[in-house]
């Protein structure tokens, strides 16, 4: 495995869960993924689904705490979780905040100095990290999903809509639907990105929505008790867009259910047969 | 609920997730636990499974990562997680050690100084927990079993061992089988039991296991990639007690599994099911 060091390995449901650190070239220092190799990659390659995690996240939350192995065991599935942004940049205050800088990458390529030369963190997962997981790992790479969690969730949905050929499908729990309207990804948005809101515009799935039309229908899953629902979430803006240009979508709006991984893992098993019956269409 | 303190709720499987903290008569001090409530809770008392977790845990560590709930809401379970020690009880060097002290209980009732005070794990989970449990919960009593992780499957063999009245069901994750005759075992029990080998005796389940038949056949699942096997948990040891006195035991070796989480969560169904079963009977 050219420049890829192997951290830590588990055997997991049948399969192997390896916690891995590379050279990025795109974000300009060392990343971390987690991936978990199906049962099934002994034999044959497999279907790759990708999970961008939220805010204050590192490739392991994933795999330790949504209970996905037990499905993508049964389905055949790899998954690959990678960490949440740049680490040890050496960027001035990158640790002050939680929802800026470390465990804050937003999935964006950012322009502005100075986390322009580390925070590439869409291309990282668009490019870099699957041509990284298609060298490494027996993978079927036309078969690629997507999904996520919170600031996951509007990563998963950026990376779909704006290459709706490189991924069949597409699902999130409680994304940051609409990132240009909420404190989260103005924040994030106006110091990674500038104050340009064209360039917004290309992260946030509200707008791209209008504009791509994308394959299959979407799934999103939110839950009613989330705190950061009525602030920062809006998936009623992601909803109208898609109803305007007649995108596809099931919105789930799940009772009582708040922003934690106790409700990702309620609702893993449909997320994961989701994207599983996605590669099985031609 | 008189006395407990509910720190924070989570919707889970459809059920109910809760962390609470209470005042111990037990252990002279603050003690925490979680429950997880499964959705037929809401109509009707249901069975109790304990899980005792091992070293460095919390009361949180099993309910993030084991992948219970979904389990324990198939077959209507209660789960009842405690923490692994008292906490901040201001006994110098505490925290000092990973092995000993805080987030290593052992399960044990210590009878030495300065440990005694505070640190009665065993009472704890045999008589306050279960008792405060019933008083707070909608459980039927006469079916609990128990189970636990490492130091934790020490416990739960120990624990119900001695009082097999209590628990229709015991099974373990690489447990430490045979306390006395291990650096982990000989470590804590001679600082916390002082240096009297009978009253060791009384949490050794390869010992205990001698004088006490278990009514119910016991099942062990082990790593065969566990770092620990070989020095610390000495499955072989119990498994050549029950032997000797006919007490039925499945022990699986996993060819493969580690001592992590992922290892418990990779069987935590078969687990589930077998206490489940347990309950059914009679």
């Amino acid at each position: 495995m050219t420049n890829l060091k192997l951290i830590s390995e588990s055997k997991s449901f049948g399969g192997k869960l390896g916690f891995y650190s590379h050279p990025s070239s795109t974000c300009n220092g060392e990343m971390r993924f987690a991936v978990y190799q199906p049962p099934q990659a002994n034999q044959n390659s497999v279907p790759v689904l990708y999970f961008l995690s939220g805010l204050t996240c590192t490739e392991e939350n994933f795999m330790a705490k949504a209970g996905a192995q037990r499905y993508a065991a049964e389905y055949g599935l790899m998954l690959v979780a990678p960490d949440t942004s740049p680490r040890n940049t050496g960027i001035a205050g990158e640790d002050d905040e939680w929802d800026f800088g470390t465990g804050a990458g937003f999935y964006v390529d950012a322009t502005e100095q100075p986390w322009h030369q580390h925070y590439q963190m869409y291309s990282y997962v668009v490019q870099e990290l699957p041509a990284l997981i298609a060298a490494n790992f027996p993978t079927q790479t036309e078969k690629q999903g997507i999904f996520g969690h919170s600031m996951g969730g509007h990563g998963a949905l950026v990376c779909a809509l704006r290459n709706p050929q490189l991924y069949k499908s597409v699902s999130a729990f409680a994304p940051i639907a609409a990132p240009m309207r909420c404190p989260w990804g103005q924040k994030a948005f106006s110091r990674y990105l500038g104050s340009d809101g064209e360039s917004w515009r290309l992260y946030d799935a509200s707008e791209l929505i209008k504009q791509v039309k994308y394959h299959s229908p979407i799934l999103i899953d939110q839950g009613t008790a989330d705190k950061f629902l009525a602030e920062q979430l809006l998936p009623e803006v992601f909803e109208q867009a898609c109803a305007a240009v007649n995108q596809p979508l099931t919105l789930r709006y799940q009772e009582g259910y708040d922003h934690s991984y106790y409700f990702i893992a309620s609702f893993i098993e449909d997320h994961i047969r989701y994207h599983a019956l996605a590669f099985e269409e031609k």
